[in-house]
């Protein structure tokens, strides 16, 4: 399994703030909004005695609630089609586990969320790209770029909408294009559809179950970590109407028992939360996307497009090495005694020296530091020597 | 991946209630004794404010404490030998994954915990099987028996001390003599240790990490669901002293992020308790289990090894079928408006054939509620016209 790079800067990290430098922490997509009150509370103001084993596809009152959940987001589903995991992860792990055999192939755009490489790993698979480019803000590469890709061993198409790294959001039609795509050549679609709700100039965007006659075809994958600021839960969630890959995955879940009990109360609380809950995160998220991509776009040599969605922008500096410009901004670098974490671009690429100049931004911290972050960084590339 | 026989009960099980009557559950080891409150406490006052991604080897304070929990019961281990994982599943699943390629062997003394075969599925590997007999109450086969199985392809024994299903402890000796041979053959050990406190005939079992030189072949896995009745928090560990190894398995670690945070905080307080809490646990286990075996040998034709450890006994009965029996008694059979459910032996074999006149028994219900069990079994016995 591949190392990834932003692993590879935590040691570097730590001696900074070791050193006494504050570190601001871009890197990784841990919001700094507050877990929703009423998710802590439902926790905490429980009473039962036994901490007991729940079913193995995650409370029935839960997945009941979520239907309701998914109808408010124009997605028709049925409980018996939800499966509760262990966060996002398992219901990917899972699902590539019942749906590939080792040496079989699935494509994914590039730059990609990089723990897509350790499940693709995991379960024998290879990942075989097609890469989105800067220039169209990260869109879909053109449909037949990726049927180029299509080998007898090809058995799925991998996306996340809103997509991270890049905060691009697939249009109704790049969407559709992906349903025609994996009926005619009988592949599925997995789509990780984590951040639904954070879609910056328009509505929620096409889900992967909103496509039509792909019934058996898609897996749409959720998970309520990056929704309502709860990662350490470790709640999600596998969905789909293929009744025979639910059955398969079921046996699955059931080895491992049942997914985390208290993070269940936590999500199924917060399908009671008012409908403006997501309408102030998201206002939150849009002025800071709004400030941190005009200070990037304003230092020299610096373009990162406008992303629509999710809490990540996806910018090329003016730099020879993103990987060794990240680890020189945490050992080398400061600015008014502070200095900043980001996330080097190779690692969201499986093509090698594909990523070289570019850096994702994850924009998880208030907008005063976002402000300090970018004072650092326009410092650190006025100085740094690697151009 | 192969359908448990106990999971195929579960709509008969659903039925009876549903007809009015009362099923006394013997089926599954989910434990009546309450979660101490500690543990429970721990989590509802917690105050912080946003539940975020944890360490991905578990919370440094936890496996620090773990290390002193450890000492006490005479393992000598490091914090960073200690993986912490979603239950102990996700610590064989990952150590199956790490350890093993699609095509491997691993040999498990049979009957054994049916959810092994479900890991071994996941990773591709195939399970060989040496039978452990009731006329020895279910003792280690010996060793000559599993050396005869090891071909090429053998990269692990596994076993589970104490064990389920069969409550059986395995002895210093029997331990030492496996120790030896996964040196001599250079094999993995897995020892699910998950019943470490439950051993009614003496001290804590002989540990897998308390034999000598064989460090690097020994993975220790454990979990706090029984120990302190606490299988839905989902917390497990993986402990090794082979570095490469745990490396390797932290890999894995990351791709899913962090284990559950609320449940960390459960299992961290539980390291608090007083040092009698399992004198109490075991004292009342004991007298179960001393109940449930006289209950079942005092039955014409029924015999039941006594067993030293866990909360499960493993019985043969006058019978044709278990499965069969086990599905009557809740489709067709009350006694006194109810009836019990049982764990049909031949899901803990990997043997066609085997284990179809034994049964499971798990006895984590009171002495009043056993007793009424066995009335229906013994009842049951009677009239069950299948001999």
């Amino acid at each position: 399994m591949p190392n990834s790079p932003i692993r590879k800067l935590v040691p570097y990290a730590e001696s900074a703030v070791q050193r006494g430098l504050k570190v601001y922490y871009l890197n990784i997509g841990q919001p700094d909004i507050e877990t929703p009150q009423l998710m802590l509370d439902a926790v905490r103001n429980s009473d039962f005695k036994i901490l007991e084993y729940g079913h193995s596809a995650g409370n029935e009152t839960y997945r009941k609630k979520l239907v309701k959940y998914y109808k408010s987001v124009g997605i028709d589903i049925e409980y018996n089609q939800i499966l509760i995991t262990t966060g996002g992860s398992e219901a990917l792990l899972f699902g590539f586990m019942a749906c590939f055999d080792p040496g079989d192939e699935v494509i994914i755009p590039e730059p990609f969320y990089a723990n897509y490489h350790g499940f693709a790993a995991e379960a024998g698979v290879e990942v075989v790209t097609v890469t989105s480019d800067i220039s169209t803000s990260f869109a879909l590469p053109p449909i037949e770029e990726l049927e180029k890709k299509i080998t007898p061993r090809t058995r799925a198409i991998v996306i996340c909408n809103p997509n991270n790294p890049t905060g691009y959001v697939y249009s109704k039609q790049e969407m559709e294009q992906l349903g025609e795509m994996v009926l005619k050549h009988d592949l599925y679609l997995f789509c990780d559809e984590a951040y639904r709700e954070f879609n910056y100039e328009g509505e929620i965007p096409t889900s992967s179950l909103s496509l039509i006659g792909v019934d058996n075809n898609v897996i749409m994958v959720d998970t309520i970590s990056k929704r309502y600021s709860a990662c350490g839960g470790r709640i999600g969630a596998f969905v789909t109407r293929n009744k025979e890959l639910i059955d398969t995955v079921m046996k699955f879940a059931q080895a491992r028992l049942c997914p985390p009990g208290f993070a269940q109360m936590a999500g199924e609380a917060a399908l009671d939360l008012p409908s403006d809950y997501f309408d102030i995160t998201k206002a939150e998220y849009r002025s800071r996307r709004d400030l941190i991509v005009s200070r990037l776009n304003a230092m020299e040599g610096v373009n990162c497009p406008m992303p629509s969605g999710a809490f990540y922008c996806f910018a090329e500096l003016p730099i020879d090495d993103a990987n060794k410009f990240c680890q020189w901004l945490l050992e080398s670098f400061s600015y008014k005694n502070s200095t900043v974490m980001l996330a080097p671009g190779p690692g969201f690429y499986a093509t090698p020296g594909h990523g070289k100049k570019e850096v994702r931004f994850a924009y998880v911290l208030n907008k005063t530091d976002i402000n300090a972050a970018m004072d650092c960084l326009e410092e650190a590339l006025k100085i740094y020597s690697g151009k």
